[in-house]
């Protein structure tokens, strides 16, 4: 070690007697945004016994792996998937390159707001526009793409940036388990890609923590200089039986708490809760419909039906938005 | 923060109080193996230009990541990769249950140490042996198969567990970009799963941070209990131009320094070497035929030719393992 380094610790240390009373003082409340019930009961109490050194509980900090659904879970995913909104303006903005576009679904739909037309077109469509819209880039290329996006773009509903509109409580909850030494992952059926250039200053989530869905990309050297060329070919879907998949594959250890809200996120509850030792799965329940959304069984969106009933079954905490979040957003704090 | 942290936190002050003058008198040199030529000062001195605060080429932490190939660069891969005497292991342990490999290519080569009938049935072979090896179990069964081989095989040359027979520089140098406040990470051509049950013990590489070539998982439910089955399937192959490709599936974004020994890291050199501002390239050149093994632009194994050669045009670090390392494997230390 250097007399540097050394200087550094020391002073580290001084401050952190120096400062002691002052710490004394702040709030002790770390989820500020959730009400008193049994959702954040059922939080505390699980980081409680996992962090208490010598409990028949404790887990060792390098294995106290979280992960989060995205869309639904940290964000909003209505009136439509986010990137769903991104896919469309981009179609629109690179329409004057493809005339017939004009003439072609699901494209045709896109640049008519025809919302039918674009339905009518399934899934078959969906894959088209996202590969319209996603690839045939370098990955340097679409990070910037995605954050200009970001900075013009705004929700129809709240007429504000994309990612303002995610949960406060769920802000909280993350940095409450950072705080108790605990790694925070993202697996969303969302595009790998397309969370990465945000998700580490809105969610304190770097990009090497984040799984989702991809496309292949290709290594090449263009004009003598490497790229990573975005391909028109999908490389992993991220959901549903993929997310254990995912997760095995990005992090190689089960988690021990998992954080989603609709039947994409069962089996990553079924695997992260089926674990050793103490485990933890929570489902959002999107119960507000005045500051939020309300749906849950029959909705097209974050449909939750299977998964809310083996949340009973298993004792997962089902968190109702509407009682146990004092805020929804940030901007209403 | 509630109070017992606060404790905690003051009594960490305290003790970096206490123990500065121990501190004081512990050795300066973080790479004690490493002989003071130009191989060291180049890392050396790469080291102190990114972290050094307020400097022209300062990388903040967070963007600090390390990549490592592993044969070759990190542990030996003569006189055959470790992962094909895993292989021919297994198949050996297997064969009882599957009497027709007597007479089968390329199982009978195994099992009667043909060496010559092995290579002649080439990748495709090889492949199958991998298969026959690697698949068919649960992602848990496979771990505890890996740990229970390194605990009872022996490396022929060596007679010690394979994972004994790593690098002492290279371990150092693990430590000693950590201690910077690097992320190492590892990126190799062997099996990402062969790697991670004992790569965090080793070289202090957290299962998170390890990238490899895999093949598919599938999510299943085992007589209700999720599983995940390993299926003979090729996944992704991280090698050469699919290097880069694994880094940024895996970390999403370029690291500034990168480790290699081979032509199969000539990608991840460029890639890692051609970001913006300070970037390190450095390659193990096997040259110590005595203590370890020499081989380069004719070997068959971790052949180098093409990466030397741009080496030399790039200003790669190249070291002489004979001139470079005092030590070359820890139990020699």
């Amino acid at each position: 070690m250097n007399v540097a380094k050394k200087l550094y610790l020391f002073t580290i240390g001084l401050i952190l007697i120096l400062t002691l009373p002052m710490q004394l003082q702040a709030s002790d409340d770390p989820l500020p945004s959730w009400n008193d019930g049994p959702s954040k009961q059922a939080i505390v109490a699980f980081v409680s016994a996992i962090t208490e050194k010598g409990g028949t509980d404790f887990v060792p900090p390098a294995e106290r792996i979280a992960v989060f659904d995205n869309d639904g879970t940290l964000w909003s995913e209505q009136p439509a998937y986010f990137q769903l909104f991104f896919a469309i303006d981009r179609i629109k903005a690179l329409a004057p390159q493809h005339p017939k576009w004009k003439t072609q679904q699901p494209f045709k739909a896109v640049l008519e707001n025809d919302i039918e037309a674009l339905a009518a077109s399934g899934e078959k469509g969906l894959i088209e526009l996202v590969m319209a819209s996603h690839a045939g880039m370098t990955t340097d290329a679409f990070e910037q793409i995605v954050t200009d996006w970001l900075a013009t773009a705004r929700h129809p509903r709240f007429n504000l940036p994309y990612n303002e509109i995610v949960y406060q409580p769920m802000l909280e909850l993350l940095t409450y388990l950072r705080a108790n030494g605990f790694k925070t992952w993202i697996t969303s059926g969302g595009g790998i890609e397309f969370m990465r250039p945000w998700v580490e200053d809105v969610y304190g989530i770097p990009p090497e923590q984040v799984i989702g869905s991809s496309i292949k990309t290709k290594f090449e050297l263009v004009d003598g200089k490497p790229a990573l060329i975005r391909m028109p070919e999908i490389n992993f879907i991220d959901d549903k039986a993929g997310k254990p998949v995912g997760i095995n594959q990005h992090i190689g250890r089960r988690p021990i708490a998992a954080f989603g809200n609709s039947d994409g996120d069962l089996q990553m509850l079924q695997w992260t809760t089926a674990g050793k030792g103490k485990r933890f799965g929570l489902i959002v329940h999107h119960t507000d419909a005045e500051r939020e959304w309300a749906y849950d069984r029959e909705s097209h969106i974050g449909k939750l039906d299977q998964a809310l009933v083996e949340a009973g079954e298993k004792g997962w905490t089902v968190v109702d938005m509407k009682k146990d979040w004092k805020v929804i957003y940030p901007f209403q704090k």
